[in-house]
């Protein structure tokens, strides 16, 4: 049995609790966060003052990224296990008066949206060697995937998944605003975008490009061009259509980018 | 019972096929195509000559976008309805001997990946109303999602469409390639990738946003620029940031992008 504790009770937590409690083979002792909500998710113990937290096998932090120094200074306690759960930030970010270690879910939550967290990698790094076979073990019980990664490795993880996620988001909020703006559904586009992704499980991105850029298709880019209007859209177009012909291009030179 | 004709046999056209014989109300009489695969798709029939094709209900042409002007005007036949499955072509690129139409399913096709049809758009035009029933019918049987599109929305759908596919696809390369720079595996990124999409169906984009550039993160977002070589792919991150940042800016103030 691993006891766990919680510091910060936000989107990521709520996830990390369900998937907790979903093991018989964890235990989490108690919840610290400064606003208690109001509807408590079952068999859980939240307290009012982090004084409160008795020891724990592991003390999970899920604050946002830019209080986890001053958290982990702050905390009442020394010689615990304290690992933080950001993707971008240090294992030095975390004062050192505590035994430190990072244990980093790699996927996006959403409230209210439950997630099988099975397939969902679990980045691990710890200073002391058993810090870092609990904090395998930890992740083990709730996901196949977990990998030791080092305070580099995880940053440019981290970067990977800013395109991954937050840039592909933000594409097809581009591609609705336009359908938007021409009276058109987003819903049409939807099995496109969850197909898009699904191939990759069977051909890698790089085989599964298509389009008028990669077959140099400058009528259909021209024409498309004056479909959107002056501004952003067109700047991303132009910079895409760029950026996959000259991928490409280094490609067959053999260069790497 | 709908008899088809295909012309072309590529990658949409075998997706089409195995669609249809899933059917007992269409029948796909025959198929031409100037290479005849060595390995027959079961239950069909493959012409030499496109002199040897009999009338059929509809006539399917499944040829690239540049070839359906020229290959629907030397058609030794007049008065079917014949139509194009392209995005990006106006329906009067069919020579007008024939009865013209639209049959477009927006999704991505994969050679040797099975998918169901059921839920892909079929965007269906033509210049007859009777015609465009059967095309509608045609559609209805293999698709939920049937819609009557313009050429000029279609268009509009198919960029789109380069947005939410192509582009998104191209962000997973540059991804793929930035993570293999640093010896990380993409294989790390995928069920992230994945779930970007799914939440799709329960949130819009708008509301899914997440990362750095919402928050204005600036010191998280000068590291990761730092991260990336000089060139596209620094490009691409500035122009996102700078784009994710105005989108937001402009949807407080209400303004139309």
């Amino acid at each position: 049995m691993i006891t766990v504790n919680l510091i910060g009770y936000g989107n990521v937590a709520s996830h990390l609790l369900t998937a907790f409690q979903k093991t018989d083979s964890v235990k989490v002792l108690q919840i610290y966060t400064r606003n208690i909500p109001e509807n408590l998710p079952k068999n859980t113990v939240f307290v009012h003052a982090i004084e409160d937290l008795e020891p724990a096998d592991v003390v999970l932090l899920t604050v946002t990224d830019d209080t986890i120094a001053e958290v982990s200074e702050n905390l009442p306690f020394r010689n615990r296990l304290v690992v933080h759960t950001s993707g971008s930030m240090n294992l030095k970010t975390l004062h050192e008066k505590n035994r430190r270690g990072v244990w980093y879910p790699l996927q996006t939550f959403t409230k209210g949206r439950e997630i099988s967290l099975k397939k969902t990698p679990i980045c691990v790094e710890a200073e002391d060697e058993k810090d870092l076979q609990l904090l395998q073990t930890l992740a083990g019980l709730i996901s196949k995937e977990v990998h030791v990664i080092s305070s580099e490795e995880r940053k440019k993880l981290h970067l990977a998944a800013v395109w991954g996620n937050n840039f592909s988001n933000h594409l097809f909020h581009q591609a609705a605003l336009f359908l938007e703006a021409n009276d058109l559904s987003f819903e049409l586009l939807k099995p496109l975008l969850f197909e898009t992704v699904q191939k990759l499980e069977t051909l890698s991105p790089e085989k599964a490009q298509t389009g008028p850029a990669i077959r140099g298709d400058h009528n259909t880019i021209e024409a498309q061009l004056h479909l959107l209007p002056e501004g952003i859209q067109r700047e991303l177009y132009t910079l895409f259509t760029e950026s996959i012909i000259q991928t490409f291009k280094n490609e067959r030179l053999g260069k790497k980018l």
